[in-house]
């Protein structure tokens, strides 16, 4: 975009025109609350000023190795002050950050960096394993530097020590330019490399803090793993709100509430998962919280029994729903004032709906995947969700066809397939991949998890469909037991209790007991569930339809 | 800015790209909060819903009415439904909104009209006999339209009637274009028009929502004109907030302390006249009030004795700086914590700085104005303050030469001379042309009344220079006295008072009682005062140098 020295004298200019980039919010951060505690990790501290000198000293030093404007650095590090500094140290540099998910195999992660050209590649010492076993499968290697978990003198404090204090705090020559590369998590085939642009970091930020109540005096504790979309752009609105990040290396739900009684957390974000480890912990562990706690789930609709557990220990729970391809939240269950009013119970199943648009997007709706007419707002008929607006990726890195299939039409295709209710919120019914066909019905495997989850002894519970000769498919429950249920209940007795729950036809008509199969990310890999559930299963029962 | 189906799939796309404007605030209120109450004026109430179709129709009538893209739209009203709608249903026609001032005389109105190219002129019938003057002086008139007022069938509720209750929710072609027009003041020679854009006023509406804590549940009650750069984009905020807008005629203390207990209101906004206005009620009807109001006051700088006087009586006070150029505010007094456990007086005296910048500016600092070289921080050094970012006017209309004056160099030139301090903040000493030189030394009027003001039996009070022989100026003060001091003060006392708290050559040399001339948005017009300064005074006492 030029600025233009236009006749009128009304045309951009440096004064009036700057590009949208988070690294503003640090910039401000630093001159707004130096002193401010802006990271904890374990016993260290940080304060903004701090913060701000590191992410200069990393912007420089990246320079400084050789990092030219639009290239990638790698991380691939658990939440720490490493991981978040490079969130403003890397685009300060100009350069793009490429956070890897910290759960993957050495030949996926050497795919990743192959694929996105990391030149740097920054490691915590506990991933240096996977980090060398994947640069050994690579013909050009970025530079490694191994570091950032608090020793003195590693590889991430060296390279701190050759950056400049003072290095200017750099914004991107233009708002679209590239500020971070994240990797679909791709459950088949290689992973996607999904750009994002400072415009949308910037903007997503903001209705962050708008949608989840971020000021000063939020202290938000890093329970989502910052590589996954980014943290949902909270390192970047947490800083604008001017908060205070606290790190967490792995979510152990004991340490979990401990952190939050000792720093006085107001805000943490994460997968259902988080919730269902926090809410089954022992009873006499599970004190209310001494102070009200904002969590934001998301990654996977939060089955409502989970919801209305977290709320009875005084979480207070925010249900957003997101991709990758949208820079994390996309949209959010705003509870309408009859629903807060209501009982816990209705409370908690309102909130499982994704419901509608987060403040910078500009539209969510559910159309017919085909003519992208709008569907009925029945609540009944389904459509694929569709999104539009300024916080959705520029496409996929080097993959224009995956890019344009993706946006085709005007919309960016989630793959979800949804109902939109009379009030305009919409509600995932299922993956499109998920949906299960039986008899040319369809069966959304989230509700009859939904009913699963209900029941007392279930812990965990995931439906998949089984290839079946007679219906086409039908429907294949996984399910964890609690610890000591496995005595009283088998599959024939918890198929007969779904029966009493839903019409008959959706029920599981087999049962598979044992822990499920996750992402690093805490999503159920149903995948692979699905491979199970085609091949012979162990501890089944057959139920009749 | 094109969008490009460029090769490599990354361009920007309709699906990814739509432009910045408050418009997407109210699409998203009808959508997430339809059934809530947006506008309360008097016993009329007006649902999201209801909202967002009277603005559809006013874009609508206004199209059908033949104005085009980029034509103008003046409005000349006090704070009513007719302006808030005209906030969103002006843009949504892509046409300018010039919100005219309604204390201005008809020659004035009329030069706007004219300079403006109005198309469409909205009247409330209170000011029906004004604009009917200012017609009367043009040769090419707008279209007129009078009403706006509640009248079940006036000019407005029939222009509403041929607007489209579906027309589209038009965004502007580019986030660039103008939103609005907003006249300068002008103490001298002719008003210039301010144009605002899409951008900064969306940018701007976040940031307030972010500084002043709008959200869902906020109550706005509208204390501050809305002809007053755009209400400081507080329509497009108090909408992304979804929270409720209550519409006020006229600020009558005793009626706002009325609307506050009856509304619950929880945010208002104004110069200090109005914080002025509350706290000077008498005793028993300044009872403390019955939950915390936030209160956001800029337009000059709040003596220190009024905000401690405000938050005694409950309302929370957070000082804003900012000029019709930048949107309305461009700098925070963010109180430190240090500040916030102060006693009252010491943090209503931090308060009056005009502090930092907002969130969506990219720089406020103080500059020399001749080498744009920085000053030192050290609170002492005075130089111009200095603005740059997202959030400023794209120049003044059809006048290329102010508009490069006012943007030389990179910065926004505020024409307030300032200094900074070395934590960051800045503080206006004076307006570059209300500075006093005496003797070759800098009085700030400012500083003058401050002092004043803490004069128990002093109103308000403003300092001006009056031409001096030996001293080249000396300072003149105009003070209004509280009801009954008269008989107990006179001018040589209260220059006798000043004399025993600040420098003697500070002191005011020569005082005048009585009613100080005021701006429609209540700023003192000292340009009034110097002309009264530089002829005779009268109840006069000259002092000691």
């Amino acid at each position: 975009m030029a600025l233009s020295d236009d006749a009128d004298g009304l045309g951009r200019r440096p004064a009036n025109h700057v590009p949208l980039s988070p690294v503003s919010f640090l910039a401000r951060a630093t001159r707004v609350h130096p002193g401010k505690t802006a990271v904890i990790d374990g016993e260290r501290r940080f304060t903004y000023a701090q913060m701000g000198e590191r992410c200069r000293r990393l912007a420089s030093a990246l320079q400084r190795l050789g990092v030219r404007p639009g290239e990638t650095v790698s991380v691939l590090s658990p939440n720490t002050p490493m991981l978040l500094e490079a969130h403003f140290g890397v685009p300060m540099a100009r350069a793009v950050l490429n956070a890897i998910n910290v759960r993957l195999d050495p030949p996926t992660v050497a795919f990743i960096l192959q694929h996105g050209q990391a030149r740097v590649f920054l490691v915590d010492p506990e991933l240096a394993p996977v980090a060398t076993a994947a640069l050994a499968l690579l013909e050009e290697k970025p530079v490694l530097i191994v570091g950032g978990a608090g020793e003195a003198d590693d590889g991430y404090q060296r390279l701190l020590a050759t950056g400049d204090p003072l290095h200017l705090l750099q914004l991107p020559a233009d708002e679209w330019d590239s500020i971070s590369l994240n990797y679909t998590s791709g459950t088949t085939g290689n992973p996607k490399g999904a750009l994002y642009h400072h415009r949308g970091a910037y903007l997503n930020a903001c209705a962050n803090c708008l949608v989840f109540g971020l000021d000063a005096s939020t202290v938000y504790l890093w329970t989502l793993p910052m590589f996954h979309c980014n943290g949902w752009s909270h390192p970047w609105a947490v800083t604008l709100a001017g908060g205070t990040h606290v790190c967490l290396r792995k979510v152990e739900p004991r340490a979990v509430l401990g952190l939050i009684a000792r720093h006085r957390v107001t805000h943490l974000a994460g997968a259902p998962v988080v919730l269902n480890l926090l809410s089954q912990l022992p009873e006499e562990e599970r004190a209310r919280l001494e102070h009200p706690v904002q969590v934001a789930v998301g990654g996977a609709a939060p089955p409502s029994a989970v919801i209305a557990r977290m709320e009875r220990m005084g979480f207070r729970v925010t249900h957003l729903y997101g991709l990758t391809e949208s820079f994390g939240p996309a949209t959010v269950c705003v509870l309408p004032p009859e629903i807060v009013a209501a009982p816990l119970e209705e409370r908690a199943a309102f909130t499982a709906r994704q419901g509608v648009r987060h403040p910078m997007l500009e539209e969510s709706t559910v159309l017919d995947p085909e003519t992208l007419e709008p569907v009925a707002a029945d609540g009944q008929t389904l459509g694929e969700l569709m999104l539009r607006g300024n916080t959705l990726m520029k496409g996929y890195l080097a993959n224009p066809a995956a890019s344009g299939a993706a946006f085709a039409g005007g919309w960016f295709h989630t793959g979800d397939l949804a109902v939109l209710h009379p009030d305009g919120y919409v509600e995932i019914k299922d993956r499109a991949k998920d949906i299960i066909i039986s008899g040319g019905e369809n069966i959304s495997s989230l509700e009859v998890e939904e009913v699963l989850y209900r029941h007392p002894d279930v812990l965990e519970a995931a439906v998949v469909a089984r290839p079946d000769d007679t219906w086409g498919e039908t429907p294949h429950a996984f399910v964890t037991l609690k610890p000591g249920a496995e005595d009283r209940l088998d599959a024939a007795a918890l198929i007969a209790w779904c029966r009493g729950q839903m019409a008959h036809f959706k029920c599981p008509r087999h049962v598979t007991f044992g822990p499920l199969p996750k992402t690093a990310t805490g999503k159920i890999q149903k995948y692979v569930l699905r491979r199970r559930a085609s091949g012979a299963g162990t501890d089944e029962a057959a139920g009749e339809r």
